[in-house]
């Protein structure tokens, strides 16, 4: 069987970036960015006061020495004349600095009398001065090609004269559930049938990773039905479905959409929960086949659906970061599949302790909505004891 | 002068949860519950097989015992018949078990010949079924007051058959940005002006810890101007200003506002980048003012925003989670202030390394965008040694 990472390399390697589109800088958080962002103008465009105080000319203002205030230039109205010696510009933080001089001695650092300006402590050229291009200069690449914008990346565009950039469309996601016994939340349940809990946890999953989701009717178990399910995703980036991707005689996904065209890759992996993990290709559209119960379903979107999501959107796709913890209780050793362990993170001082949750049925949607952390197990791990370090993926920090 | 945690509890005091709605599940995400969400159902409602196989009576399914096939039961049609001695039922994942069985032999250890069900592996009373209520039970609180909405919340939502949750409101959160020096981006930029970074990032920023961002138009050095920006964000949860926020002759903010009925808490703190931090109410409006410099109204939105917009929306308020990471490079004393220092982050095995930026000058946007990671140091820190362990930020993990 393939292992978790031949499975992600796999999927990943037919994954292509979306195109661009032109958006609102103020709309950008979160979206990625297709073209460099360059700076359309040096920052500080001067040379500009960091500190509210006097600009002078360091050579005229020792320590005791009287200089003559001939102006006054907040941030905004540069003083326009040039400094000659013994005078001295009142200035503020992000004023320009006047002509010729070449230090601002800060206002706690004077006695103001008047338009005499005494100065208490001698000045220093270049001291409380931003140059000009110190944080960016005209043409500097602000943010390259390939970043996810930050909150932060959003001030440097607009500080680099930006009011819209160019980035990659959200790769659109299609969801296909699958079966005969599930109603979406309010509908009627059928006789033993349950709520599809799938469909918009992995919208709602989709949407943090940049993808723009899109929840398909739920299709019962009918050949036809799952077809046209699946027809109704031409044209999106990549089409999700959930249940029914094993090859027991009901499990059908495969079936129906081999008959539109389905080029299979591979539809079982090395893997707890979710072994039964479909990946093929529908006439230039890829498919990935999740189990229907959540917790594979989940876990699957983590390890594979969050790379490729990141791949289609034209950034550099990563797994999930690993972190290490201690262990609150002894594990046995692991099979032949790579196991993700449900566990609640505790702090120790700086330390993270996870604990793995006592039932770990993938059935059990509870314990994976009170989990903080995924346990990683290597195939054969042998068995841990409680305080052995081991390898988590933080759910928190992955904001999901 | 007031200490970091000083001013955060005086802010987080100040919060007032909002007040409630009612939205679509699917709309949900990073939504803070408002009223807790009982299960509508029992999970799994019934019995069910947790794999492909054959319901038994154990006790007629020894090794090498032949059963009667008497019908199939897929998932969502459950099997009306009692099951006599000697009977099976095909069953699948997620089906309702018969009545009168006790056991699922997987189709693994079984030979179908026709309708008779030879069994290879002795089946075992309560094997491979999941119990009624495994999951959860009716009426079980699933997802707490006060959390916020995850992926896997909602799939437990959904699970639970709500289509609706209530949530609190999103905290409205105007910012409005002063300075006769600032322009938005594409706008006219004055002579010797700079574009205005602060309003759209904080934006970006107020969206991620889920409020609700009103960008107010930019005011001019004026006191009646900036009295009137303030008076746009009656209504909102709280105002942000930024720049002005000092004391010095063209620090506006306070006085304009405190002509409009503004009690000032506090104006100063011992925190760099960010000391002139101000505080206070405006006829029952919490009144944050940052100050200009983009890096130190980024780091004042990390602690103090992000903590009151939690509170805000009826979270428990936290500051930013502090890790650790090994010093990449020495670092001088600590003066009087908290300080927040911008690093790059590596990876060494699992541990974070972090590696101050040389320059740390407040006005520097692009190192900020840079950053990886804010070291934090205590007041009088003693100087550090590359390799000595600090407290970090990671600012990736809080997705900003």
């Amino acid at each position: 069987m393939l292992s978790v990472a031949e499975a992600r390399t796999k999927i990943l390697s037919a994954m292509k970036p979306t195109g661009y589109e032109t958006i609102a800088l103020a709309n950008s958080h979160g979206r990625v960015l297709a073209v460099a962002l360059t700076a359309r103008l040096t920052q500080p465009p001067a040379d500009i006061s960091a500190m509210d105080g006097y600009a002078v000319r360091a050579a005229d203002a020792p320590a005791h020495a009287k200089l003559k205030l001939i102006g006054t230039a907040p941030a905004g109205h540069p003083f326009t004349r040039q400094l000659s010696p013994g005078e001295t510009v009142r200035l503020f933080t992000g004023s320009v600095m006047p002509s010729g001089a070449d230090s601002v001695v800060i206002q706690e650092n004077v006695t103001a009398l008047g338009v005499d300006i005494h100065i208490n402590e001698a000045a220093v050229a270049g001291k409380n001065i931003r140059p000009a291009g110190q944080d960016f200069k005209l043409g500097d690449v602000l943010i390259p090609v390939g970043n996810m914008i930050t909150a932060r990346d959003i001030g440097l565009a607009a500080a680099g004269n930006h009011p819209w950039v160019t980035v990659h469309r959200r790769p659109k996601i299609a969801i296909l559930s699958t079966g005969d016994e599930i109603s979406l939340p309010g509908e009627a349940i059928s006789a033993g049938g349950i709520v599809s809990s799938n469909a918009h946890m992995l919208a709602a999953f989709i949407s943090v990773c940049g993808g723009e989701p899109m929840v398909l009717p739920i299709a019962v178990d009918d050949l036809t039905a799952i077809a046209n399910g699946a027809e109704a995703a031409r044209g999106a980036d990549m089409l999700i479905t959930t249940g029914g991707a094993s090859v027991g005689d009901h499990d059908l996904v495969q079936p129906a959409l081999q008959a539109r065209g389905l080029t299979l890759d591979f539809w079982k992996i090395a893997m707890r929960p979710g072994k039964p993990l479909m990946f093929g290709n529908m006439e230039g559209m890829p498919v990935l086949g999740l189990p229907g119960n959540p917790v594979s379903a989940y876990v699957s979107a983590l390890l594979f659906i969050g790379p490729a999501i990141a791949a289609l959107s034209g950034m550099p796709p990563k797994p999930p970061i690993l972190e290490t913890a201690r262990l609150g209780a002894a594990m046995p050793p692991n099979d032949s599949r790579e196991d993700y362990v449900r566990a609640n993170l505790q702090r120790d001082g700086y330390e993270w302790v996870a604990t793995p949750f006592g039932k770990q049925d993938s059935g059990m949607l509870r314990t994976l909505a009170n989990a903080q952390a995924l346990i990683k197990r290597q195939p054969y791990d042998p068995a841990k004891s409680a305080d052995d370090i081991v390898e988590i993926i933080r759910l928190g920090a992955v904001g999901l």
